[in-house]
């Protein structure tokens, strides 16, 4: 691959950041908040200053696609979870792997699963290794986990096959965003499933993490896009049948998606793809409150209109990305076809707003997408992880939770949330930051919330600063009755909410299957359920 | 309820039936086929007739809700699949289960799983025993299951909460289709699940087969329609979230959806429901041949228009049921909504009709559903399982299988599956019998075909005839890739064919999944996977 490589820390490959004035942006939104730095700057640390123990494996020569160079450890230490950055920020990489494979086939993960095995090593799949839960972090004990291997899927990155007909195709786990639209673009398809993460994330990873995507509506999570999978587990490889649809005992492929590495490395999927939007209508529409934008949400989604967007932020979360003037909140709407003219949804979609005082600010322009307030949104979406870790050099704490709850707790549910996370900034950092909220995919009972924090914290205390927000917020989340993560997976971050969550006895069957297909417990120890 | 129990021997509640007229009719078509009766008529057992063994347990007075009693042990005996009825027919009632529970609250559920704990009895869920896949036989082996018990969940049938703002609605598992719809129907509200069997079957069959429904795209199983779940298992109740979408881990829903009684039993359920629809439109529309309506069927699928009816009927199948004069294939097609008109989608789908040589019957009336070939199709629909179970006492074999292929695969499988039908009948029955398909559901990737099977077989002979038919059509559905169920599941006699396509990982998960969940195997042993 001629891309370059991913950070050793940070979000991206190397070389990607904030441009120079996105910079100036980024520190001038953030002193309008807090004022001027009060923390000095932490510059992350570089590759060349990084201490890494010795590695506590040696790697047969039978293994040759195995790495114990100082920047595959190094890069391969921490996800992007808020403590991970602050703990590389410090220079802590003691949580590196003793080892990390690149596999080229899925004989070589087989030898490698054999082989750590019997070294009594854990195995940590790696995507792009873009987890903000704890997902990818190694685990090492010293006792049942001697040593860590952290498995690369990067080299299975290829779109095997593409079946027009049926709009499918098998593709690798390992290939990331823009490389599969690439290799679909010439057939006419697209996989339409764009996390925040897409450039630096892959369709293993997102189906692993039951990742969320462009789709606001219907095909919200990667999970309806899988058509089958093969995984390859300690006891063998599984692989699901090609079905559009099945009624034949639980699904396979359920079981799998979301299993976060615990069951087994997903090597390759066939995936439902789309035709390439022909059509599109929609825009930005304004509303006096978040409240009445939710109501207008509801609506839409209960009419079956099925809008590719339909998101809504509340008016700060508008002003903060340029979307609005702060004064109302915003829904993003638009619709999106291969196949028609998408007039007869919008209209009756811009209905449904105006039911709830929402005014459209450029509706009828097929390009209102990409500029106005949507655009604003859309662009300062995708460079968010970029400014997070940013501000985190001045000692800001940036981080965000999405959740889901049915319709008739919303309103209450997030105000609950809002306050336990205000609350807790207040106690956490002795002054006050900021909560916004959008909501992110929709569903006929109810919608996806998504809490941003913004809060002025010191280095030293920033993982404790963070956690007593982030715990705060969860709390909420899970005593009003929402889910620990609409997308963003449980990780080993999320398991004290999600263990809440979770019915006790589905945690009892997962690990019995856990322990059916991965009896030494070598995949990913401790994410979702205990090793 | 005031209801007429649920007949002894064959379908629906006691008193229902084919009128007159319609026996006339189902009998003539016969004679038109296969010529006079060559078998005399076996007319099913009366009641008092049936000789049953003395139970094999005792019922302590602890469990009132328990019955010895010769109707309730006669009524469980058997679904509603083929062989069930020869059994039935022959008055073979050795199966019957010793006792029928019906429990009147969880605690009567908990109660009777932990009594047939202690005396190695089999447990034997039951719904409105529609299964025509071996689903509800009672299991006895005089060693591991020394007795059996079947618990009918009738008498948890009702809607205990209805959410008008998120549309859903908890419901007791035990609650027949036209119940709960009579419950919802006050609030505007309608789950809008049909089945074939919609008038004996419940919510918890449903759930625990995955049955498939109205909607032939987009919410076809009724999998989608599930919010949470209550089950009562072996070692306790699992009980899942309210929560509209999730991304927290493998869900534990979609564990327990398809499960077939094997890990616990549902007993209620939070169900998405929908607007009981203002707007129609649709019909039938002709085409030259099964292949051209399909080519038209894949288009609709993938423009995304989510039509609630999109079925396909061969020509003969057509003919059979009064839709077409034996020289079309008709595709059923309707749009509904309870938001908005649904021309625009009406218009679309009949271009995408038309570009195949798709001609409507009446397209632009909204009543047209209901009429013409359309409406012959779906009352003949209705009726055919009384006609089944008419048919079979002249020695007439009829029986149905369905699968789900995708698109690029389709016209293969479909001749390859009838060929080796059609076939299987004429070496089994020494004549040409009839083979023909529809599709009742379809995805964007492929359609679900669904095969009928007419064939003139031989009293004393029909349970062979039958099964080396039906499983020549298996053979040749796993063979060539599909699923060996779409919505009928798996029961046992669908076993030999789901073992082949059901990886033997996912086996060996299930069966460890059930062994933390159903430790001693009490339930539906032999159902999905071996005991």
């Amino acid at each position: 691959m001629s891309e370059p490589r991913l950070k050793h820390f940070g979000w991206g490959r190397e070389g990607s950041g904030l441009t120079p004035a996105e910079e100036a942006t980024v520190l001038r939104r953030a002193e309008q908040q807090f004022g001027p730095p009060a923390e000095p700057e932490v510059k992350p640390p570089r590759l060349a200053d990084i201490k890494l123990a010795p590695p506590r494996l040696n790697v047969p020569a039978s293994l040759p696609f195995c790495s114990t160079e100082h920047y595959d450890r190094a890069a391969h230490t921490y996800g992007k979870a808020f403590p991970e950055y602050t703990r590389g920020l410090n220079g802590d990489y003691a949580g590196a792997p003793d080892v990390v494979a690149y596999p080229r086939n899925e004989d070589d993960i087989v030898a490698v699963l054999d082989w750590a095995g019997g070294a009594q090593a854990s195995v940590t799949p790696f995507g792009g290794g873009s987890s903000v839960v704890g997902g990818v972090e190694p685990k090492r004990d010293g006792a049942r986990y001697r040593a860590a291997v952290t498995v690369d899927l990067r080299d299975l990155g290829r779109v095997l096959e593409v079946d027009k007909t049926s709009r499918a195709a098998r593709i690798e786990a390992g290939a990331f965003g823009p490389a599969l639209e690439g290799e679909l673009k010439p057939h006419g398809l697209t996989l339409r499933h764009f996390p925040q993460s897409f450039e630096c994330s892959t369709l293993g990873g997102w189906i692993a993490t039951r990742s969320g995507g462009h789709f606001a509506t219907l095909y919200t999570h990667i999970d309806d896009l899988v058509e089958s999978l093969r995984v390859v587990t300690p006891k063998g490889i599984l692989e699901t049948r090609r079905l559009p649809g099945s009624g034949a005992g639980p699904s396979p492929d359920r079981l799998m998606i979301g299993s976060e590495g615990i069951l087994g490395i997903i090597t390759q999927a066939w995936m439902r793809l789309q035709d390439r939007p022909k059509f599109r209508g929609g825009g930005a529409v304004h509303f006096p409150s978040f409240f009445a934008a939710g109501k207008a949400l509801r609506a839409v989604a209960q009419a079956g209109l099925f809008p590719a967007n339909c998101r809504i932020l509340d008016p700060q979360e508008a002003f903060n990305t340029g979307a609005s003037d702060g004064r109302s909140a915003v829904m993003v709407l638009a619709f999106e076809s291969g196949d028609h003219p998408v007039e007869a949804w919008l209209t009756r979609a811009l209905e449904c707003c105006a039911d709830h005082g929402g005014k459209p600010e450029q509706a009828d322009r097929a390009d209102a997408l990409r500029e106005g307030a949507a655009g604003a949104w859309r662009n300062a979406f995708i460079r968010m992880p970029f400014a997070r870790e940013r501000l985190i050099q001045r000692g800001l704490i940036g981080d965000t939770f999405e959740t889901a709850i049915t319709w008739e707790r919303f309103e209450h549910f997030h105000d609950m949330v809002k306050a336990a996370t205000e609350r807790a900034i207040r106690e956490a950092t002795g002054r006050a930051g900021q909560v916004t909220c959008r909501c992110t995919h929709v569903y006929p009972d109810g919608p996806a919330p998504y809490f941003t924090f913004h809060a002025a914290g010191r280095h030293g205390e920033l993982s404790a600063q963070w956690h007593a927000i982030k715990s705060a917020g969860l709390d909420a989340v899970i005593a009003n009755g929402g889910t620990v993560t609409h997308h963003h997976a449980v990780g080993r971050d999320h398991r004290p909410w999600y263990d809440r969550q979770r019915p006790p006895l589905f945690a009892a069957a997962l690990k019995a299957a856990k322990a059916a297909l991965d009896p030494q417990g070598l995949l990913n120890p401790g994410v979702l359920i205990d090793p």
